[in-house]
């Protein structure tokens, strides 16, 4: 028996984060690993609520009163499927954590690493996911990749700076914790990155059989 | 000119806040005083939208998912409304503020005393209304007074044991902040409560004034 693992995927949009997610699943799936695959904001009935509401463009907020919200919404993912999930011996893989809030909320919007600190401690004590892939790319790549067809959303629609503060604070983030977050390079062709993905998996696989 | 001042009203339903919120708002505009009068959880179209999931009878939630949630609506609250009104000179009077969350979520739900403070002060800083009246009433009265006709909400329908709780924490909180929350007996006639609120209001503008 492996015992069961969490893992969260990171990255700005165009980093390839959907795409990888799906080739992990299928890797984890056809090791016999139950898997559970949810996403953030969302994961739960009131979270997608509250999704709609984070990303609605038409929404104006204070930056706290986002990161509040994406904590609400956390909390509650943890509550009804992460951690339930993980104690039936599931392996979780959710698009997006909570290093997502320090990317964002901390690089983006600009809020003190000391309060979003507070806020993660607030809502899930000393959990953390098992591994966590952060895509890296830089974000004018990012932008030219995010589909020119699709409406983007209040996070999308951000300026390039934007973007570029999410990554640098994603950078610090593991550099912080280069136990837990592996950097992958994702400017590199996608079965590259399909490679490295699963090394990592392979990895982690394996110390949970020994 | 009197300095612009915030004031909240607090007690479980039925203890008369809304009718002392109205005779409240009049005395004030008696006085020529600009007031704004809102609500918690609520205030601003963001957190009215937070009022209707956190209200919604249908809707299950963690209890700190449910102080999360509160904050963030607070948070706006304090951002789009309270904050531009008191620095504009307007007196703000609001149905409800943070003492109801340690009320409710701490006293009500469970939830730690301390964990409520860290929001606190995660959120408001060092704000605090400048009076805060809280209507007392022992909890079956109250169940007793509010309509059996109206559908009750998610708090409303919890049974007496919970209003019982949520009284018990307004209680502790006036103990712990006697300067800023008087305690009124609502079990008095509507006029004799009117007249206690009226004396309040009358030190707290002259105080203003002088």
């Amino acid at each position: 028996m492996t015992s069961a693992k969490f893992i969260t995927l990171e990255g700005i949009d165009g980093a390839g984060k959907t795409t990888q997610l799906e080739s992990l699943v299928k890797w984890l799936r056809e090791k016999q690993v139950t898997t559970v695959v949810t996403r953030e904001p969302g994961g739960t009935p009131l979270g997608e609520q509250l999704r709609a509401m984070l990303l609605d463009n038409a929404v104006t907020m204070h930056a706290e009163t986002e990161a509040l919200l994406m904590f609400a919404a956390r909390r509650e993912h943890l509550d009804k499927v992460i951690i339930p999930a993980l104690a039936q011996g599931s392996w979780v893989v959710s698009d997006r954590f909570t290093d997502a809030s320090f990317a964002y909320q901390g690089g983006g919007r600009g809020l003190q690493w000391e309060k979003l600190e507070a806020l993660e401690s607030w809502t899930q004590g000393l959990l953390q996911p098992d591994l966590t892939i952060y895509f890296d790319l830089p974000a004018e790549l990012g932008q030219r990749r995010v589909s020119a067809v699709k409406a983007r959303d209040r996070f999308e629609q951000e300026r390039l700076d934007f973007h570029q503060r999410v990554r640098e604070a994603y950078l610090l983030r593991a550099r912080q914790f280069p136990q837990r977050i592996h950097v992958i390079d994702a400017r590199q062709p996608v079965d590259a990155v399909k490679a490295a993905v699963e090394q990592l998996l392979a990895s982690l696989f394996e110390a949970g059989s020994a």
